[in-house]
């Protein structure tokens, strides 16, 4: 396959998300030792944007691995070892936090206390209200911003107004939410924020970031004196990332170029402005909802969030061939749906990324071809005539 | 800092190493999503390699990450809960695997038989036998083929044939001896071998590789149905990545820049030959501690490894002034020493990579750097005229 010879490919997956080609062009410079003032300097720089990009004061941790490697890290270095743990989940990967916990059950001797809302539907902040005042002895909440499987987005201001006032600490799946649309951590007063590189960060997958904020700092070296011994693993040990953190080191061989290559990216955002790329993301999915509601598609989510946008395929539409057909014909790439306990969306849905390196021209692009193919796959149930995607979605932009 | 107007740069330090111009390119080429067919085939073929590399028929996984986070996921996934493990030790990176059972030790009731040996001995092959006698309930050995904080090389072959006999598994740290040197997997009977990306592999930081013969895939099935509720963590979880790896696929968002990169990397070793890649790293190694003999130096080792090669300072050489003008001078770049339980080595000595993107002329223009540095810092000490360490290096290349 070459580029030649098929039509230029547009990612619009939700995470890998396209790599804007200067961040792509300081992957390929020469590779430089990570114990030199070179590299040093380089980090401390990206330690900066990170914290203007999570609004914090606090440290941003950068950890080699996925965004889950980053939340296990999280969980298994926060969660007070015999204590219980709220974990409120409505899609797959609030569905994940809550097996990591399940998977740590034993070795830290924790219970979960697990709050399910239906798929597609957003926290319920009343019911965690509720578990933190049945249960003072949790230590820990954790919950996801932006759902990407469900493209659901929650109110992390209401619940962290709610931690703030309990002795459990809240920690945030901002995997499609940080730098992609408001989460101001410090404002909001989230305790402990994660977030992935192949995101609205507009890198290649390989690195993971976690914020800590004061209450988690201390919770850190509260553990650690209280019970030293107590299990932690060892490379998931948040309490060594921190330590070498004050010096603007890792306690492991980084990934040298995609940090250098992150710094580029987190450059290119701060140069446009937080607010400025905030209201691009929240725009381009305002704009494609209404696209998808113009076609008379039903939407996945009662509370959309801004960086992913999803809707029902209508009867008869087979995913598997459509998403084929989009990415050979008109060279886009979208996600379909996933499986877990709460929800089987695996071929029933679709979903489009608006974070990062993706513009208006490339949603309509992504519009365009989702349209002719669902024309051509589900004819009769799309409404309006030939090019209403985009016009809705040009209306509402 | 730029190339114009400093000299070229050189990195022989034992990792990160130096990654070729055609594997910096390929990490610059657009991102491509992980759950694609173009992908997956990527995926494929470098698993292929990979098998060729660590010589085995069994999988070899493909791990976010850290080298550490690699062994990490061995050790833990394949020791037995309540079991012991003997660990063996002579540097820095053997004490990190003890120091990682010790966190696991109340997580998986484990207890280890530790193995110490001095700083710049090899493994004690015969106390290896004896604990394996000693202790019929140890489930596995943890063992450092290349010591890189030592420069030493131990006897693997020898330890797998006393292992292939006993109910323990061999786990072998092979970061800095995988594709630099002879460590045939299913040959010698190595049931889990572990490497990293930014050694001989020639790719930046950023990937663990883990690969598995039957006992070891053996045992991650029967710890599986025997405690299937037994702790493994959840990244860490080599069941897991080894499900997924049957389908070409992994459990998460996985660095696809630095896999496809691996891939050209991969090619450029099977292209030349493993034998060629493994006589060329030889000869270098003799030839640089020919070298370091003629100018009078102490060696570290007194089993001196094929992939790095480490020296005692003369009295008088400031570590850190030394290789500052190594850097800034010269361009060059090399390690010292580490401290650890076993040896405080930092300020002491020195080390040069021979791994990977390395040749005869970046060896000698490194150790043109070193006579010539060492001449200024320790006159007097260094033996011969200047330019003996080249010509030694030549006579014996």
């Amino acid at each position: 396959m070459t580029a030649a010879t098929t039509p230029r490919q547009r990612l619009l997956t939700p995470g890998p998300t396209a790599v804007p080609p200067q961040v792509l062009a300081e992957m390929a410079l020469p590779i430089i030792h990570h114990r030199t003032k070179q590299f040093q300097a380089i980090f401390a720089e990206l330690g900066q944007q990170l914290q203007q990009i999570f609004c914090t004061k606090g440290p941003v941790l950068s950890i080699a691995g996925s965004g889950t490697t980053a939340f296990e890290a999280a969980q298994v270095s926060l969660v007070t070892p015999g204590s219980k743990a709220i974990t409120v989940s409505g899609g797959k990967f609030g569905e994940r936090w809550q097996d990591i916990y399940d998977a740590y059950a034993s070795a830290l001797g924790i219970s979960q206390v697990k709050i399910n809302c239906d798929w597609g539907t957003p926290a319920p902040v009343d019911q965690v209200a509720q578990a933190l005042k049945d249960n003072p002895d949790a230590s820990v909440v954790t919950i996801v911003h932006s759902e990407t499987s469900t493209a659901t987005m929650s109110d992390i201001k209401a619940i962290a107004a709610l931690t703030a006032k309990s002795n459990a600490l809240l920690i945030v799946d901002g995997i499609t939410s940080v730098g992609a649309f408001e989460c101001p951590m410090d404002e909001w007063g989230i305790d402990c924020l994660v977030t992935g590189s192949q995101k609205a960060l507009m890198l290649p997958p390989g690195l993971g970031y976690v914020g800590l904020g004061e209450r988690a700092v201390a919770r850190l070296k509260q553990i650690d004196e209280k019970t030293p011994a107590s299990f932690r693993g060892y490379n998931l040990d948040l309490r060594k990332w921190l330590k070498s953190h004050a010096k603007n080191d890792v306690p492991f061989t980084p990934p040298v170029s995609l940090i250098r290559a992150q710094k580029v990216a987190c450059g290119l955002i701060l140069e446009q402005g937080l607010p400025t790329v905030h209201a691009k993301t929240k725009k381009l999915a305002k704009a494609t909802l209404a696209a998808f509601r113009a076609l008379g598609l039903k939407l996945i989510s009662s509370s959309p969030s801004y960086s992913v946008s999803g809707a029902y395929y209508p009867e008869g539409v087979d995913d598997s061939a459509f998403r084929k057909a989009l990415r050979e014909t008109h060279g886009i790439h979208i996600a379909g749906g996933q499986d877990g306990r709460g929800g089987k969306w695996s071929g029933k849905i679709f979903r489009i990324s608006h974070m990062g390196f993706v513009d208006a021209d490339d949603t309509r692009a992504a519009l365009t071809a989702i349209e002719t193919e669902l024309r051509k796959a589900a004819a009769g149930q799309i409404k309006g005539e030939p090019g209403t995607a985009v016009k809705a979605f040009d209306a509402a932009y």
